[in-house]
């Protein structure tokens, strides 16, 4: 690899840029993954996912090993069986994407779909959760492909009347504004480590409930994904140690300490980072001639939809790659060629580190 | 975690230690997945992969993002359909895995069963072939409970001749002992970081030879997997590098650099190091009063299962770690508290690691 690509400042939907200190522990000897220092370590990781899930003791909460794709995958295939229904909330591609991971588990996906770039009312969620009695209800809470903050606690209520399980994608959102995984009435949810949290990708947070653990007893058919069976992979993350695959021992050194750096900080004080280095970024972006493509109650911090003013977008990214070593993702989907995604995520939710966005982008602009 | 923890010496069925450059590979700076950077380094793993599997240009050969079990239910789930019948070699626990998830397939697994510790016969399975004309042929190159090395090649033409496809477990065997995807006939092969290539877990290089993906693209129903569907997968590792997920980015860092070393080294001279580290440690085990499982002709070089002449194993097992830093694995299933399972892989399979391991026992017995 060119040495010159080891000094990206990496502010696209992820991965973000690392800590050193993440990378040393990333790059400690590997041991065995029954080694009783290696099981203790991971008692504290579940411990630290634990607080920043905000989820409680009757939680099974561990990094799944894969990515966050693989947590979404494995939130559906435990919960739903061939015949049931899911509601999911479409506000861009994420919200497509667990609609088509539903079909997979022979589910039928009951969709409500958000105008492009809006949230989606609470409101029509509550009506569809009632008018479907759905056995899952799925929501994306940072929808990366947009932009868009969603509410979440009005329809995770709906779902827990209804009797429905509500499975919250936090992969953008967690550890970069508030995930309240109990005082919501979530029942799963999972995450990756690339993106607020500041650690490689590679890893997929997850917390299971009560409700879906019960959910997971009484299934009539086995998971159909051996590999992301969470009645499998808890046995191992259990008193009982059971052998399923070999965990990726040095990934999760990497995530430990990565949570520390989280806890040592503070949630809270790392909320508001995230918030003061958008809002500092919304200004500079707009006195540029950018326009925001989102509302701005409907933002998100750590991921800015932005609409750059210029005819030729790419050619733009890549002057700012090459020139600058600064990565800014392209639209998704629908929206490719049409808005920048820039993320501030994790290390990078940062003032200093938007001065150099917006000095890189005065001078090529 | 303890700092003495970090000095193991990792002699049990994987993870095998891993080498200074290979570690320090892994801690350089994450960029993104989607830089033209990484996708030549990725282009330069795929290449790499293609040659240890033995390979040609026409199989599509990519490391999947999870483990090694990942890699097992990939291969599986891509080429099964509901109502499909896969004949499966069981002589272990990951055969035993591979039905498992036939049926969570909702396909048939019919099983060709060894004796506990022999290989299994390749005219039974080539008589089973032949009666139950199955979609696929399933067989575990390697099987580390056991620390048996199964006959492939036999197999896999008479699967051929069928009109079956063959799926081969090289988790343990890769890079360690011969494996050769097409003169051997093999149509999808998958295997893991942490045995032979000496690389962390938590990658599974996969070849998928031009059957195979033949059988993809005239599938009926979409790969019940999202996560595992090569197809969509593919499309990344492909031309037009379409976003699937996020690339575990320092796991294929790592990767690069432990295949460098496995190439620097060359496959055959890496074969007979292997042979001769296990040579060297059979001898001085037999010394020690040490049992083989397994009939010397029948016997993994990288993986050999023994019977310690102790009553208590796991206590045994206990002081080799506490007190000399040294993991060996026990046994798996029916040879639990039976059994050791000594690794010699990748960076381990050398006379002066035997030496050390030689010397702890010595010591202790």
């Amino acid at each position: 690899m060119p040495t010159d690509a080891t000094d990206r400042l990496l502010l696209g939907p992820g991965p973000s840029n690392v800590h050193a200190d993440v990378l040393a522990a990333l790059a400690r000897p590997t041991i065995g993954h029954l080694d009783p220092a290696f099981l203790s370590l991971l008692d504290g990781v579940q411990g630290a996912l634990r607080r920043v899930f905000r989820s409680g003791d009757d939680a099974l909460v561990l990094p799944l090993s894969a990515t966050g794709s693989a947590g979404m995958e494995a939130c559906l295939v435990n919960l739903l069986e061939p015949g049931d229904t899911a509601v999911v909330g479409v506000q861009g591609v994420f919200g497509e994407r667990m609609c088509a991971i539903v079909e997979r588990c022979g589910a039928r996906a009951v969709r409500v779909e958000a105008e492009m770039g809006r949230i989606l009312e609470p409101s029509r969620v509550r009506a569809e959760i009632e008018r479907s009695r759905p056995r899952v209800v799925a929501l994306v809470h940072a929808e990366t492909s947009t932009g868009v903050a969603q509410p979440v606690e009005e329809i995770a209520r709906a779902a827990r009347e209804a009797g429905a399980l509500m499975v919250l994608d936090c992969v953008t959102s967690l550890s970069g504004m508030d995930v309240r995984f109990d005082d919501w009435c979530i029942d799963a949810a999972y995450s990756g480590t690339q993106k607020c949290l500041a650690c490689p990708p590679g890893l997929s947070p997850v917390a299971f409930g009560p409700r879906a653990l019960e959910r997971l007893r009484s299934r009539e058919r086995p998971v159909q994904s051996w590999y992301l069976d969470l009645g499998l992979i808890g046995a191992y993350f259990g008193e009982q140690r059971v052998y399923h695959h070999t965990a990726p021992i040095n990934m999760i050194y990497a995530l430990d300490a990565a949570l520390r750096r989280v806890l040592d900080e503070g949630l809270e004080a790392r909320f508001a980072r995230h918030r003061e280095a958008h809002l500092h970024l919304v200004q500079g972006l707009e006195a540029l001639g950018f326009e925001m493509q989102v509302a701005p109650r409907e933002r998100l911090p750590m991921l800015n939809a932005v609409i750059p003013p210029v005819d030729d977008e790419a050619a733009l990214r890549r002057r700012l790659l090459g020139e600058h070593g600064i990565e800014v993702g392209g639209g998704l989907g629908k929206l490719a060629g049409r808005i920048w995604r820039i993320g501030l995520m994790g290390e990078n939710a940062r003032r200093e580190v938007v001065d150099r966005l917006l000095g890189a982008l005065r001078s090529l602009l």
